[in-house]
């Protein structure tokens, strides 16, 4: 069994299936791509269980057949080639040569029945019906990178540790949050015929994060799997099977004191804060007069302390209230787009609410951030 | 006392100094800068008890003092500031305030008595006569460039890990090597009126190619010391105090075989052959006959391998040796801007020189590499 295939178009092809493909596991299988050949179809396959890519070229073979060979190792070479044709040539003692002009280079490949099963959205049986939605990639990508940051890395709640989609009928709503800072997205242009929560684990936005580009992407989603349709790729990945905290109890409703700061100035300011807020803690301390925000930050281990005026918009009454300064930071890095930011403030134990001044067209985004106590 | 002087000029002198503060240290007053003020000029100072650096400010002020403030902390804030004036007020409770149009900060500094004497190659007791000789900035990076790669990480045989700097009637020769390889690079134009030689340590290299620019460095030598001043920062460091290997008698006088390759050609199919080359001995083997060299390399432990043609100019004996993969694509690394290498080759155990064929002006530059055994 025999094909040939063009050396960049296959490299193209590998670069993205291999973020499936784990770094570190106790199963060294999932190390391969699965290939599967069938009616002049290359399908490959790469899974660490929770998410896998597959991906599929056309070729010329006579022969179907189903094996695994190592990904690393093969993308690698693969990467190494200028644009030339490589002929795979399948050899009885579990070889794979790779001929080339330049050479010949010989892998290793296994059977393929110690690979796991790749689940299909249209084969889940769990599923009474499959909900569809269509996405232009660049969109699902922008809603991601403002959102992500903000997913929980504990254990503890599963949930958090994946991103919510909300299917309503005010549009998607995406939610992070890992209960010191949430993101809330909404955008009223994606509609779909159904209301539903789903929650969607952090690897498999990371991954997309890697692959999505300015074309529609098609979403299946199940009770139990969503599958993300690309131009030439599709990602499957199990849903986090946990209720979402209901985060819009978290949400503050009566924030009245509303300061406008300019996002650069602000930013700065905290990120020059950072370097005197190294402590456990990481506090930075606003404190609020009308039309004046003092910033300040103390490390009382290395003897350090910082100071900063800020000129505001602010007629409130007057608030000291602590952050921590790395979350602060994250939330300035996701909205340095924005000439202007306003904070909504109620008082120093309550949630402070952060969002863009200028309204994007079809879009609510909000960031909240929980207060650190200043007198500890 | 205090005194004030611009940001971006501030950061650009501590930028300069800061590769001298060790990043792990026993000691930790060494994570400091030392702060001289005398006469109205600011010289500040950094060590790690190896190589020295310092570098002076005229600042306008009446005071003499000396003191060491917090290297990392000072300069990630002074970094951190647009361009202004800094105000530094040195306040009674061991702090500085440095007070800005934006904000003010406070940092600690201690009392400069525990900080370690700075060497200097004048006051060098040890020193009957110090030699010097000017070499331009470039042409010094340069020859570490070429270099720097081949010296030994292994404490073993503490010369090697310096890099030879040889005064001699022909002109000034860097030699590097671990034993594996050795780079052997005589620079005509560079004359001293003394032959003597030098070892300079690892770090001070590596400092070095991170500060070197187009203008000249004075080089002034002793028994104990090296000093490179450039233009605004001097460095000073302790040579090595062992013997350097006999180089030249590691050297082959008569490897008759010579095969002339294109550098990219034999580069490219080098970096192809390490992915099949990932055993400890990391081996590649060349077989070699008239005007063709098969290159080959095997896995055993993933059961994969490569082997290559790639077009060579050769008359000699057929040979088969073997090379370290990692050792040959770091020649061959620095020699990426040559177009052709000539391979000198005697037999399967001896060393080869590998050259340049196209020679420079008033440079003869010579790699080494030892093979590795075929037969293991």
């Amino acid at each position: 069994m025999e094909f040939k295939v063009n050396s960049k178009e296959l490299e193209k092809l590998l670069s993205k299936i291999i973020p499936a493909v784990p770094t570190r596991t106790p199963m060294p299988i999932l190390e391969n791509f699965l290939f599967e050949i069938k009616d002049g179809q290359l399908t490959i396959y790469a899974t660490d269980l929770e998410i896998s890519l597959k991906s599929s070229l056309n070729i010329v073979t006579e022969d179907n057949i189903k094996i695994v060979v190592p990904a690393r190792l093969l993308s690698d070479i693969v990467k190494s080639l200028k644009e030339t044709t490589i002929h795979f040539k399948f050899m009885a003692n579990k070889k794979i040569n790779l001929v080339t002009d330049m050479g010949k280079y010989s892998i290793s490949y296994l059977d393929a029945d110690e690979f796991p099963e790749i689940p299909s959205v249209d084969a889940d049986k769990s599923a009474k019906d499959i909900n569809e939605v269509v996405i232009n990639g660049l969109e699902l990508r922008q809603a991601f990178e403002k959102s992500s940051f903000a997913m929980s890395k504990e254990e503890m709640r599963p949930a958090m540790m994946g991103t919510l989609f909300e299917f309503t009928d005010e549009g998607l709503r995406f939610v992070a949050t890992d209960g010191h800072r949430l993101v809330n997205l909404l955008k009223k242009n994606i509609k779909a015929a159904f209301n539903q929560q789903y929650v969607v684990p952090e690897r498999a936005v990371s991954v997309l994060l890697k692959i999505l580009d300015e074309k529609d992407v098609k979403i299946h989603l199940t009770k139990t799997y969503v599958s993300f349709k690309l131009n030439d790729i599709e990602l499957i990945t199990r849903l986090i099977a946990q209720k979402y905290p209901d985060y819009s109890s978290v949400i503050p409703l009566e924030n009245e004191f509303l300061m406008k700061l300019n996002t650069i100035d602000v930013h700065d300011s905290i990120k020059r804060m950072m370097l005197f807020s190294t402590s456990s803690t990481r506090r930075v301390k606003f404190s609020i007069k009308k039309d004046s925000l003092d910033i300040s930050a103390e490390d009382l281990d290395i003897g350090a302390s910082g100071e900063e005026k800020v000129v505001c918009e602010y007629a409130g009454d007057e608030i000291e209230i602590g952050f921590n300064s790395a979350y602060l930071n994250d939330i300035l890095n996701h909205l340095s787009g924005e000439e202007e930011v306003i904070f909504k403030l109620h008082s120093a134990t309550k949630a402070v609410i952060v969002e863009p001044v200028q309204k994007k067209e079809n879009q609510d985004l909000m960031m909240l951030l929980m207060p650190v106590r200043l007198n500890t």
